[in-house]
């Protein structure tokens, strides 16, 4: 299925995508699912938590700003998502941090099956147990080599793995896909890694195939970025922010065939 | 009265507007206030809601990503709006989507005088007893009429209803407003719906007559939305959004009554 | 030590920002900090903010959206970074306006050490003992002189005070400093004053002087806003913001020096 289909898909089908996520980026996180076509929802509160993944698509869940509360919150809606059989997104923003953060990912990786691990190099390489430090949310140095780690995480797991980086790889127990859309000014912009979550989600509502779902949707965010990049030139971040969340609304079929890279 | 006289007086008296929000559009809908020319403040905890409440000339209560802790600062602060005076706006934001949401505004209702009842079509039906699902925090289908729907549900609690969509309509118990400014590409941007109601909250801050003043309001905001439009042609929704915020701070007395579309 | 040093210290360094903040301007204050060059982290758990604030070279807290928990945390975090020796950034946001907040102000103070205290001239005022009101998180009335009770301030808790205004002033024991770049577009825009909070942490952070730091760290955004208000004359507060975030990123160091106004 390549990047057209998953694009009609989302914006014939509409899919709700709940979220339970941090409060520095949550307006972008809703606004890249609206922009791509999707429906966001935010809702926390763990006396609605199930029942608002139970009307949803997908859930998506990131830890950027966690505290007991939300990851308790968290672990309910995941299991709800589990029983319906919605695809559940972790970006474990973060992990490798703090210990607390390292802590309340494997309490979530062990309170529910969690079907797409989303992080840059040094989150997953924590979560894969690797002995890497990330430096507040951005990525620290990696020894270890990605697509090596991302690939054993997800046959420990039995889950997909999606890393974000110049270079995206995407991994399940049978294949690695690499994803070469994407521009260097989305490291320049707070919020990108947890949209690229949200768009993964986006995308796995409306696809069995989780990795190649989670490729399509990194495809054709990279892709509204490189688009992106052109319209704002020179600009700055902020100009280019709004105009990546302007070209996933804009980005059609054609354009999100041709100039994908995903091998 | 007419919008340009609502816009002067908000210009000039400067109402600072209490809001009890949400954390996805709350920047969003202190800048909508800011942009109109008043002042917003965002202040949530339980020790202060009633002492914020009382230096204020509206509060505007949303209940996008309420929790328990929240419903109660939010019963704090109404109560103290009802002691002074001041007009309170709630959101009814994702009525019909969970039982919980449905308990809360029932609860809010139950605890305080709510001036001003606004939602889209679903929200607004489930809150008057329809039998309606919301799709999350998106309008869903609705059979029943909407402006029947609003009078009632204005006449029995003895309250101003508004109901936002591409006619807005705003109810009491002596009659109905219908306003037609806005813009379609206001749906495809979070948040519009939480700024509509920082919107009526800042203009009811000014006037004692609150349906006017609710219809004044989202006339106003649907001028900025029409012209924003029109600056951004086919740039997509962030632009839109940005164009918007703008189009509030720039809309003239003239131009506010010239595009006016109120019945 | 001038702008275009400080600058590239930022940039040369990417000091981690550790923020406990409010939620209506945490994303704003995380990109400011990105777009000069450095690398913001927002985390508030009581569970990790001792250990996120050991990873930090410095360390912001904004009372904007405060609650008893959140100053639970900021009392760990500070501690820890007082132990550490990195200095701790207080936007004292609504001082004045509320009990609560003063009495919150006042608990920080007495809790850790804070290097600089930051806020508007009638926030500061209140910290001072001034018998003054804010007007929710805008600046109210003060009669006494911003520099003196700026100076009387910083000399009685031997800190820094950075007062913002048209005219920024920056008081130690030893000294004051006036900072005249800023543009008047700034008061049209929620967040300005919480992002100038963040500035001075990140410049702090490469600087062992303070009131040096906080000087040009208010001179470079000042000049980013002039800057800013050239780009998007007239266009508005929203226009005039995305291009504030874009300006500190393009910022370079004979700019910096050339338009700098501190004395």
């Amino acid at each position: 299925m390549n990047n057209s289909l998953y694009l009609s898909s989302v914006r014939a089908r509409k899919p709700l995508v709940h979220h339970i996520t941090n409060w520095v980026t949550i307006y972008d996180c809703a606004q890249i699912v609206k922009s791509f076509g999707a429906s966001p929802v935010m809702a926390h509160a763990p006396e609605e938590a199930a029942a608002m993944a139970s009307l949803a698509s997908s859930l998506v869940l990131n830890i950027g700003t966690l505290t007991a509360d939300i990851i308790a919150s968290m672990k309910i809606a995941a299991r709800r998502a589990n029983e319906k059989g919605i695809p559940v997104v972790l970006d474990v923003c973060g992990a490798g941090a703090t210990r607390f953060r390292d802590d309340m990912v494997r309490e979530l990786l062990g309170a529910a099956r969690i079907d797409i691990i989303k992080g840059n190099a040094s989150e997953v390489a924590r979560v894969a147990g690797e002995d890497v430090r990330t430096k507040g949310v951005d990525a620290g140095d990696v020894r270890a080599d990605t697509t090596a780690v991302a690939q054993r995480l997800a046959r420990d797991r039995g889950c997909t793995v999606a890393v974000t980086g110049k270079i995206d790889v995407v991994a399940d127990a049978a294949r690695v896909i690499r994803v070469g859309n994407g521009h260097e000014m989305m490291a320049r912009v707070v919020g990108t890694g947890c949209m690229a979550a949200s768009v993964i989600g986006t995308f796995a509502a409306v696809s069995p195939g989780l990795a190649e779902a989670a490729a399509a949707g990194l495809s054709c965010f990279g892709i509204a970025a490189e688009r992106a990049a052109l319209r704002t030139k020179e600009r700055g971040p902020a100009a280019f922010k709004e105009a990546l969340l302007d070209e996933a609304y804009l980005l059609d079929g054609p354009t999100a065939d041709g100039m994908g890279r995903i091998e």
